[in-house]
């Protein structure tokens, strides 16, 4: 199942998703050799992260929805059960934990747009969450996926930080794909795991 | 409103809990002049993160409650709500984010118990991911609350993993209050932030 978010971002449940039916079956796009076709930035994360834990490379996890919980009820004998919950935006970004010493800290975002990356897309708490972090010492920055383009790339906070300034003097509401291709770093997809971002963030940070 | 968890923690929602009734209401106790009385660990320690944070000292969050999403609805003209979820049993620990360049990481219990700390408190993967944590170099830790005697103790993992290695070698199920004495750091409550944890921290991991 799906789950749509106020913000528009969707939830992929721990459920496998039922397949297509064959009438909204699409037909194959050009881009049919690409293995990551159908997964979205969280789930390639997920993977990476996974890989990380297991190999011992690092420690960072996604953190959970934050949920207004109103009603909960307890039926004999079952697991209690939330039965009336609100989505709460989020205060902070959806990824941390440690590499290496560092804190790593971290928001995924995707867009379907080919020119450019919409800041709508970014909430002004994140941002402020991530000067914050950044003032601690911490490592943090953003992974943007252009689906349609298969691009990923690692946005450094001060680029965010430069384009959402601008924005509110009344400059562009988006950053065009020329400034990802000039000031941040793209990803190159891998075998296993196929988003290896801290190869990324290593090249970018420490080097 | 509270909100039993199914491993009993209790969760506090952010909307204030009505008032006790009269008829339900306890006659206070002789350690009426604390002035924490009816707080929990967990008010003192989101005091703690709000004012680190204000103050440009830490950056560090409670996540949020990890909830498997079965149902959402979306009425018309009003926010999607989750008519049905289950609590999920954290997979890392409470809290964490960055001080100083460091990475922090800790999980934080409170016992009603008056000698000693019940090991059923902590669950088996939170002890592997604190290891994982540690391994990793961040800086990693228990926050033990003895309620009814309004003591704090900062617990350092290898002393949890002692006990918790001779429970499973048939040892006792439970950390006895001396063994905080003797080997964990005691806080003492200041004023604001009354839970100064980070004190603690200083002194037990850069002393």
């Amino acid at each position: 199942m799906v789950i749509k978010y106020p913000n528009g971002k969707v939830y992929a449940a721990q459920t496998p998703a039922p397949s297509s039916s064959p009438s909204t079956k699409k037909t194959p796009k050009k881009d049919v050799s690409f293995s990551n076709r159908g997964k979205t930035l969280e789930d390639e994360l997920n993977e990476a992260n996974d890989y990380y834990l297991a190999h011992k490379l690092a420690v960072i996890h996604k953190k959970p929805v934050p949920l207004q919980i109103v009603k909960v009820e307890y039926p004999s004998r079952s697991a209690a059960v939330v039965r009336e919950a609100y989505f709460r935006t989020p205060s902070t970004t959806d990824y941390n934990g440690v590499w290496q010493s560092r804190y790593i800290d971290f928001e995924a975002k995707e867009t379907e747009n080919k020119t450019s990356f919409p800041l709508k897309n970014i909430h002004p708490h994140q941002v402020a969450h991530m000067q914050a972090v950044a003032d601690q010492g911490g490592t943090t920055f953003f992974i943007v996926r252009f689906s349609k383009l298969n691009r990923y790339f690692l946005m450094p906070l001060p680029v965010l930080q430069d384009a959402w300034q601008s924005m509110h003097n009344g400059g562009r509401k988006s950053i065009p794909l020329a400034t990802f291709e000039q000031h941040c770093y793209e990803m190159t997809l891998g075998y296993y795991p196929r988003l290896d971002y801290l190869k990324a963030v290593e090249h970018f940070y420490t080097s």
